[in-house]
Order: structure tokens, then sequence, then C-alpha cells
């Protein structure tokens, strides 16, 4: 008897679109791997492709790549994208929309997202992303601060369900307590709107910005997720460990703000820790969870060492190919089937309370931290 | 077969007393956790307590916390506390003192301990709490230096077994390889002494305390224990982490001193390294033990990658709940088992090392560390 | 059915000689350790040594230690290397002999080596030795820096297959993106020298060094291999984990250049990552498999969460000691050939697939990059 089956609903945390245009050999490659030059076929996301999407395409599991390709081809994107977005199992789907594609590559909106892979789809606005659209437009400083906030503040009342900061590649995760003073704020914002919304790495427009998130998190009820753990080559992976967190964390842990760290390996036992000590924290493994292949299971366990039950969530990370968001399904599935029925197999807990973790770790806590109707 | 049983003695290197009050559910929670905020029944620790503290007290394992907390109310904290520790089949508990309970709640001395549990209980002094009590009557800078001294020294001469820091939550572990000067630590001392022992923070002050600990560690063979890795809010993690004590160690490999690394999860595996380079370095994982449940044994074969088996030893870190010394020995025995009967099965050493290896990690390392006579 | 026979051919992609001469049971201990005090019998190598290298000297398994020693006196160094190395089924191995021998003790030369081994033998150059060689005699500043760039061209003229920096021991592994301008490197070459080639600790001469060991990396087609990870208490843990060497990375990704990282462990998870990020980056986990014992296999499976199958290689460190090399390999292919049953057992990829992955971490990712004939 498993616990887990193909039916458990999921809610993914924290995804991307996928290419709405068919893909070559490598453009395909490149979205494969969070590496800007090599391709990655020939590891644990490229066996699992193999193994678990091709299936889906009508294909023996561990076909050839080639074969994997000329299939994607024959079907097409769309094709594609629905069956293996569909079969997926997720009931909703949070889509980050600041980042976009690669080389111009056109990226579905979440409407078209939610049609094509038949759940909902929620906006999470993306906090750096919003800042340098404005700062390029020619704006003044008082009204660049202004309208960051505003811009926010009618994004979620236009229906985005969270923020999120990508501070982990800019200036890393080291964040003070305590938000710049006005006077830092605006001499910074001065000097970096010359540059007419250039990539924002100063670090003291990065902290108002991410505590300004912290402060419509606890006002307006949505979490704010932070980009933690690796990521693509622009990031330094010493300066995205969110252990850094400490003062953040500690100083927003009795606002109402809740703050959702992304990611994180290979530092999820330290977020791990985090969520233990503070109620306010969400955790997830999700970009691990496509590339690590088999070994989902392993890092999960590793979470939730210290993680309390309530505070994790499922995420893909899915960006680009709808495999990614697919593979993230699949293997949370078999990662957390075996886990549970490992524990209820030692007696570690009953069936019921492993049951009951299952279906709040892949969907009960989401729902509950963003406000979403549960699955039944 | 298996080659720990029920039967092995422990040693437990590192605890403090229970609380002597019944506890109503929101002040049991509030000890159930490291953090200073959020219940924490829904996680591993949760599940453990159900699973092997309730059959202890006539409940069927996995009863619910509310049957629980019910029954402790019926039986009282005393016959719980007696109840609990005398099962954990734990002959020496060494108690540090220096941590009194939260809200006032008094916790018992090491007597009253050694009389609950029926075993024998030791006291470990904290230097950070001799320093602040001495501080917090008049003294003058040359005072103050010299009381803290023999206050140690009297300390060990009455019976206290080990030296404690937690310099760990003060300024991290990156400690200098040699103490202050005096002129360095006396403008420190008299800086400091105006606040009257508020909780010392002072850099110069603890490099010199913890300096200090180690000469009296090797002059009066007691050793000195750090406090690394996890903790409550208080710690910032990336500063506790062991492997920022490499000056430290290198510089006190020699002079007889002998460095206790508490806790060290999730840095348990550089502390592991540690003990492998320094033979004065012990080890242990044990505040992780019983809040990670299941996977204590999976933490111990990490640590046990290179620390080699004479370094490392058992401790509980039980505070104020019987119920964590308890899991803390429960979990030992069943991972410390497990691993040990795969090492058997898989060949990689016969019963009889296995067996030898089970008994030093349990008591003998501790035994021999801190002068107290081995378990038969 | 299992994948990795005792058959399955390796390439060794960093190791050092062996000693000499025959070693009682002190010298012989200084060597089955990275500590430079302690012995190490009692921990996960001391059981491996006595589990598998004690048959190849016709002792039983799991002999006492006193046993073994007395067999390798019997024997002498000569006999019990041959066999050892021999019987580890390595077809070449990869000599750093920038280390010499502790207490004036002998090593072996690539050709002696070689010709014990009954493999091909090649050479790696180590950075520093090269230049604090050349700084001992009485150069001036400008023949110093074109001398050090000469002898190591003259070097990989004459077979060396490999430059290796232990910039790790010295100032970190923080490199910047940019080697040091001419008068940075001038500067300090003239400080330096001033000392006759005392050991290389300036930061400048450093950084000038290994960013020229890139540039010749890229122009001669030889991989620069990095110390990272855990090593003698010459190194501060936290600075040599390889997550600090992004800006370099980033930097000579597209030059030409290939960086091997060795050891990585316990960063380990770390280095996979850099590898998933960069085609031009190696990965093993040399120094951890002896070490780790049984656990190999564990510190494996972490790795290739994200490294890439065609990133990772086979090495042992071996040192001094045969024995050292001998456990690298039958642990490696203990490790390898139960992480490769279990993928196909658990159906993550086909048989075909994981015995090419196989190969090609054992060997073929080794010979490929630094320019060796592949086992057929």
């Amino acid at each position: 008897m498993t616990v887990v089956t193909d039916d458990l609903v999921l809610v993914d945390q924290h995804c991307h679109g996928v290419v709405t245009d068919d893909l070559d050999r490598e453009r395909f490659a490149r979205l494969l791997t969070e590496s800007s030059i090599s391709s990655n076929f020939d590891s644990m996301v490229g066996r699992a492709l193999r193994r678990w999407c091709a299936p889906r395409l009508g294909l023996p599991a561990h076909c050839s790549v080639d074969d994997y390709l000329d299939r994607r081809r024959e079907w097409g994107w769309r094709r594609v994208s629905t069956e293996l977005l569909r079969a997926a199992g997720v009931r909703s789907w949070l889509l980050d929309t600041g980042l976009t594609g690669a080389d111009d590559t056109p990226l579905t909106e979440p409407a078209d997202f939610a049609e094509l892979a038949g759940g909902d789809a929620f906006e999470v606005v993306r906090l750096e992303s919003v800042a340098e659209r404005i700062a390029s437009t020619d704006v003044s400083v008082d009204d660049f601060l202004d309208f960051v906030e505003i811009h926010l503040r009618d994004a979620i009342g236009a229906g985005a369900v969270g923020l999120k900061s990508v501070v982990a590649y800019r200036t890393g995760l080291e964040l003070p307590a305590e938000p710049p003073t006005d006077v830092e704020v605006n001499a910074a914002a001065s000097a970096w709107l010359r540059w007419n919304g250039q990539r924002l790495d100063d670090p003291i427009l990065l902290a108002w910005l991410v505590h300004l998130g912290a402060r419509l998190s606890a006002e307006l009820h949505v979490p704010l997720q932070l980009h933690t753990g690796f990521g693509d080559d622009d990031i330094r992976l010493h300066r995205a460990d969110p252990a850094l967190l400490g003062d953040f964390l500690r100083a927003t842990k009795s606002t109402g703000a809740t703050i959702a760290l992304l990611h994180t390996w290979p530092f999820h036992r330290h977020a791990g820790y985090l969520a233990h000590l503070f109620p306010h924290v969400l955790v997830d493994i999700g970009l691990a969870i496509p590339y690590v292949g088999d070994r989902a299971g392993a890092v999960l366990a590793e979470l939730l060492e210290l993680a309390p039950f309530g505070s994790v969530c499922f995420s893909s990370d899915g960006y680009g190919l709808p495999e990614l968001h697919h593979l993230g399904a699949v293997l949370w599935r078999r990662a957390l089937g075996r886990l549970v029925d490992g524990w209820i197999a030692d007696d570690v807990m009953t069936a019921a309370d492993a049951e009951l973790a299952a279906v709040n770790l892949s969907a009960g806590n989401c729902c509950r931290a963003y406000g979403l109707s549960a699955p039944v």
C-alpha cells in the first residue's frame, strides 16, 4: 500500500510560463539547465526526462534524446505542453512573471498557461522587475519610490497572490534587520535613476525593496518569496545561503509578513532550521526537484529533519519547458511517496498522520499561505 | 541479531535540568522547540514524542497530543519526569547549569535531577554566566578578572566536570588563535563593567574567556564545551559553523586542553573533520537527535564519515522537558543500532569491532574525557 | 547482476607517490590521516584498511592492525606496494609531484611508481612548488616571473599532463575574476623574493599564479587542478569551499581552460553545482573516498545530484601509503557499483546508460580531459 498516489493533487508554489514556440535541439538544451553554455542531457535531469516524459509523448521510457526531440517537433509545442502540464496533476500554479524568455523567446502569460494546463494560474510579481521597469521611464526620485509601491499594490489588487525578490542574485541574502532610512534611499535612488532602469544592483535600494515587500506582505496577506540557494551563473552560491537571512527573519517574525524561501538546495537544511525557528517562514526545494532526479527524496528528507510539516510547500520552478513542470510533479510524488511509506513501515507515525502531512506538503500549506481554496 | 539493545548504557555529555512544575499546553509547546514563538507538534520531534514517550506514560503509541498532555497533567511533572528519565537508560548526566528556566520557571538542580533520574549528575559550568554574575556585583576590573578564574577553579574543585561557552551565540566561532593582551582585556572589561553584568557581547572579553577556559581545561583536565551549529533565534547560523574554529583548535591542539563541539548540525561533517584533524576534539550531534527524529541515523552516519570512533559522544541536550532527554536516548540507540547492524551486514567491520565502537560512542569516550568511571 | 565489476578499469586523476621505505607503526599511522598528530586506526578508514587491504597481503579480512603491520614489515614496502597498487585495477595514474615526503621520507618518482603499479604514470606540476623553487635561487623579479612560466611550459612540453594549485591552503579560494596588474605583480614579487623562496602566501602572487595556470590550461590543453574542501590542518575549511570560485570560474568559462576541482568534500554538492553550470569544470571526491569508507556511495550520490555524468572523475589522492591508492579504487568501485545497480533496479535509467556512465566516471572523462588514450 502506498499513501501518495498519482491522484494526490499538487499546488505549485513557484514556476514560470512555457515557451510558445517549437524548439530545436540547441534551444531545448539551453532550457534544460541553469548553465548559460552547456547542455545537460547526460545528468540526472536528462535521464529523468527520458524516463518520465517520453511515455507521455507516446514513446518508450528511456528513448533516445533524438527520438524525444523528433516527437516533440512532430507534435508541436502546444500539444506537448498540454499533455505534460495536464498530466502533472497540478491544480493551481503560481507563476513568477518577472523573468522573460531568453533570446526574446515568448513565454505564456498566466491566462494562456492556465488554459494549456487545465488548472488555475496565479501571478507572483517580481519586485526587481517592477522597479527596473518604472526606472526605465523618466521619473523623479519621489515618483519612482511612490510608483513602485503603487504598482505592487495595484498588482495585488488585480489578483496577484505573492511578491518575489531575486536579491540573492544581486547583493546576496545578508539583508539588514531594518530598512534603510529615507535619506539613504533617496540618495541611492537618485544615483541609480540616472542609468534609466539598468539592472538594480544597489544594496540600499534592494534592502528598501525587500523591506517594502515584507511590509506589503504583512498588510495585504501575500507571501514574499525569496530566491535562495542555487541558480544560474549570475548567482554567487555562498551569498545565497538562507542562513544569512537571520537578522531579516528575526526582524519580520512578528509583523504578520510571510516569507517563502524558494529552492534552498544545497542549503535546504539551513532553510529547514529557519522554518523551525520562525512560523512566518515557508520553504521549498523547488528548482532542485526536477534537477536531482531520483535524489529528490533524499533532499526532502534532509529538509524535513527540522522543517515543520506545516511549513513546506511543493514547487517545480518549471521554466520554459513543460518537461520541468512535469518532472517537478512526478518526482515530488515519487519522493514524497517513498518517504511517507518509509515512515509508516518504520512506525515513525500513523498512516493517517503521514497522509495528512503528504496532503499539506503537496497543496494544503501553499493554499493556506496564499489564500487559495484547498483541493478537496 | 542486533548489537545495540535497550541495555546499552549511555552517558549524556550535555543536557539541562527539567522544569519542576506542571505545564499547560502553551508552556509545554514552548519547550518543545528552539523557536521563541511557534509550536512544534507537527514535525519530526512531535511525531517522535507521540511515538516513543506516550507508551512510557501508559498511553498507546501515536496517541493525540491532547491525550498526552492530559495524562501528563494527571500524573504530574514529578512522576512523568521520573518515568521518562529512568527509562532512558542513562547512567550519568552532565548538566549545564548556566541556562535558567524561561519565564522564571524553576529547573531541577543537579542533585534533584540525579534523584529523579536514578543516575549520577555532574555539573558543567557556563563561562558567560559566571562572568555575567560576577560583573553584576560591584567589582573592579582587576577583581573581575581574578574572580572569574577563581570561581571557575572553585567550581571544578567542588566537582564540576566541565566548562562550557556559548560564544557561538555572541560573536560567533571565528576565535583568534591567541588570547587578547592584558591591555586589551583590561580596557574591554573596564568598558563593559560599567553596565553591571549586562549580557556579555564584547569580542575581546569573550576571546579572553574562551582562552581562559582552554587554559583551565588543560591544567585541570576538564573538557571545554562549545555550542556549535543550530540553536534558538538568538544565534546566527553561519557564524556558528565549527569550521570557523580552525585557528583556535590549531592553537590549542598540543596544550592538553580538550574541546567538545556540541550539536554541530547542520555542520556535523565539518565537526567530524575537525575531530579527524585534532585528537583533543570531541564531537556530538546533541540537540539534533531529539529534533530530527527518525533521521538521527543519517546524521550520525555523516558525522562518522571522518570523525574517529574515539571522538564522538552521545548527548541529548534535553532542556526543561524530560521528553527531550528520553527521546535523545531512545533515538540515539535506534540510530546507532541500525548503523552498526548495517556495518556488520555489509561486512564493513566485525561484530566485535562494531560493538566496541557502539559502547565507546555511547559512554566510553565521554567517561574517559571527563574522568568518569566507565559503565561495566 | 551488477554493472560495475572488478574489471572496470580506472584512471586516477590525482594521487602522489608511495614511500620507498619500510614504516614503523608510528610513521605508518602518521600517513593514514590528514592530522599532524593523531593516529586514525579507529575510524572508517582504519576499518576499511583491515577489511580490504589485509586479504591482499594474505591475511584474513579484519585482522588486527598489529598483524597487518607485522606482515607489512615481513614483505617490505616494495612487495606490499606492488601487490596493492596492481590489485587496484588502475590503468593510469596522474601524480602530483609537488608534495615531497614528510620527515624527508622519499617518495617514488612517476617512473618508479609506474613500474611498481604496472600502469602508466603521468606528472601533474604544482604551481606553488615551482614558484617557490625558482624563488629560492637568486633571481630578479623579471626573471622570476618569466622563469615560472617557462618552467611550466617546459614541464608540459616534457610530458606533464596537468597543473595543480594549492591556493586553498594559502589565501583560500575567493580568487578575483581578473589577474592582478603587472604593477601589482611586480611589487608583490619584489617584496616576496627578499625571503628567498619561503612559503608563498602573498594573495597577489597567488592570484597571478592561478590565472597563469588557467591561461596555460587554455593554451596547452592541460587541466588546472585546484585543491578544494578538506585537507590537513594547514587549511581553513571555510576558505576552501569551491563555491567561492564563482567569479574565477565565470571569468574562465569561455577561455578554453579546464578547471578540475579536487576532493570537494564536505562541499561536494557545491562542486557538483559548479560542474552543472560550467562545462569547463571537472570534479572528484578524491581524498574523501578512502577516508569515508563505506560512505563513499552516499557522498558520490550527493555529488551526482547536479554534476553531469561527463564532469566527474575518479581519484584516490593516495599519498605515501599504497593502501590509500588501493582503498580509493576498491571503495570507488563498490560505491559506484551500488549506486548504479540502484539506478537500474529503480528504473532511473537503462542498464546501458548506467554502464556508460560508470565507464565515463571511472576513466573516460579523465582520459578525454587530459588527452590520455581511453581504456578499451
